[in-house]
């Protein structure tokens, strides 16, 4: 058994997060682990563990997914998630949602009872609340700090590219921008789920990588699950998840190999920031990132351990994979 | 040089097609080959022969995509179009649109101007007119066979999932619907693009394959060019285009190895009909589907000769490549 889950990837400076706001984010990672962990040392699938990891992301007002979302230009909060399950091969994605607290079991009801995999705007939130999806009115996902980041972007007419390289010191932290999670339970089945609010101040409907299966979201029991974040593009243009599936499918990669090299080829040589998490059927977990940090966390049963990291163990060795 | 295209594949009845609807759809295939043939053979680009014969295949009213789309429930008609190139990797989609006349124009002005690659809903018709798209009001599109086919549908209590397998035998072939082309030019690049109106009486802002980049549409001058039709769902499970390109990156499988192993594995043993436009590097060309038919043509400078067909050459002997 293994859980993995990322609050983010992007240019976290660790001068600028005050030790006690580092505090709270480490707090916000091990809830989430230890709900993800609960459910798989109690037997329950892998495919519980990710979703109710997100949820508890999703719910927590620091990450940028669900409550603590940020604003689109027009000063709405619209969401997007996927999960996939690597044991069926099903998958369930939802982009533009707005009133279901919980997107990422949007996601999940869309794969357990739609025929289709993929649902956008007004019917995505139509079809979630149908299903018993708990419905909110949008004040809820809404945080004051989130408004004065809008405030100040639009202040300075400026798009966050939501893990942008060349953003200027000011560029806070919690404007970073997905979750994530992925799992192997004690039956040997992958998932993997994922879920953001996109990027403060976007327009023209800009959908990224995380709603996009095989982009930002990809589960197969035969290779592994990926939960990625970072500047989506790069993710879409190098089909990321997937990518790092056919390395080890027909490449005969290791997860890891497979992992840091999809990540350097897609998103680090073409001068994008991210990273992801990825576990495999045996229970290996790998985290890579080249950007400054990605909020995250880890536990398997091998070791019986959890991790929580916010930057690299070594900022002079290159792309971590912890 | 190649060009490859098609018009939808699925339940094409030869006995409920008459011989002169026929020839208006040959005449519709016929036409937008000789509108990229001769871009190719004047030295255009593969990106600029795809883009236009689907701009071809979208004003032509017989084919799901452009004018002649199906309407959704709402009796809207809502576009998608994805674009990608082989050479630069970069790609552009669009889904939602409602007043773009050529939503794949719309897609190609997100690859060439915007710093993302899918926009979807209003934003992506705002960001099309922006750069100078032609802008249509929305009865453009509509058509009354169409709009016909929706009654009868909405009469039915029936949606069309776009190439439904047990769809009753007054299912019109042509619900069917997506249209797209590769290209090969003379520089060596390969060119994909894909576009659609999706389904007939479709709800809750469903959103298939085709402007998904790896799942409907694909390009790598390393590998090949692919445009995707048929049920999108299960080639978004696949992410068909994009494992395709895998297998032929790193599992050394040829061009007609990875198209008809890809589509018999995630398209027809899990249940779905569908089939894909092919061109790799050297031009060799494949069409494989597994439905009934097909709309279809080809031509590569290899031969000088070009094809168009909508059923197979040989209908008992299982997947056709041509």
């Amino acid at each position: 058994m293994a859980l993995a889950l990322h609050g983010g990837a992007g240019a976290i400076s660790q001068q600028l997060l005050s030790p006690q706001r580092q505090e709270e984010y480490r707090q916000g990672l091990r809830q989430a682990l230890t709900v993800g962990t609960k459910i798989l040392t109690e037997g329950g699938t892998a495919m519980d563990a990710v979703s109710q990891t997100v949820v508890s992301l999703e719910n927590c007002p620091l990450f940028n997914a669900g409550k603590g979302a940020v604003f689109t230009a027009d000063e709405t909060i619209e969401l997007d998630a996927s999960i996939m399950c690597g044991q069926s091969g099903a998958a369930g994605a939802v982009a533009g949602v707005k009133t279901l607290k919980n997107p990422i079991l949007g996601a999940r009801i869309v794969l357990e009872h739609s025929p289709h995999v993929f649902l956008v705007g007004k019917g995505a939130d139509e079809y979630g609340l149908l299903h018993g999806a708990q419905q909110v009115p949008p004040s809820y996902f809404e945080t004051e700090t989130r408004r004065e980041q809008l405030h100040t972007f639009q202040a300075e007419n400026r798009i966050d590219l939501d893990h942008n390289d060349d953003a200027p010191q000011t560029h806070s932290p919690v404007n970073l921008g997905t979750v994530g999670a992925v799992a192997l339970d004690q039956e040997g089945n992958l998932a993997a789920a994922t879920s953001t609010g996109g990027m403060t101040n976007k327009e023209y409907g800009r959908v990224g990588d995380s709603p996009l299966i095989g982009s930002g979201t990809w589960a197969s029991n035969s290779t592994c699950a990926i939960s990625c974040t970072g500047q989506g593009e790069y993710f879409i243009l190098g089909a990321v998840a997937r990518d790092i599936d056919a390395r080890m499918r027909y490449g005969g990669e290791t997860l890891e190999q497979a992992a840091v090299t999809s990540l350097t080829e897609h998103v680090m040589i073409p001068g994008g920031q991210g990273g992801l998490i990825a576990v495999d059927k045996t229970g290996k977990v790998v985290m890579p990132f080249n950007s400054l940090g990605m909020y995250r966390a880890s536990w398997t049963n091998l070791t019986g351990q959890s991790h929580v990291s916010i930057w690299k163990r070594s900022p002079s060795a290159g792309a971590s994979t912890r």
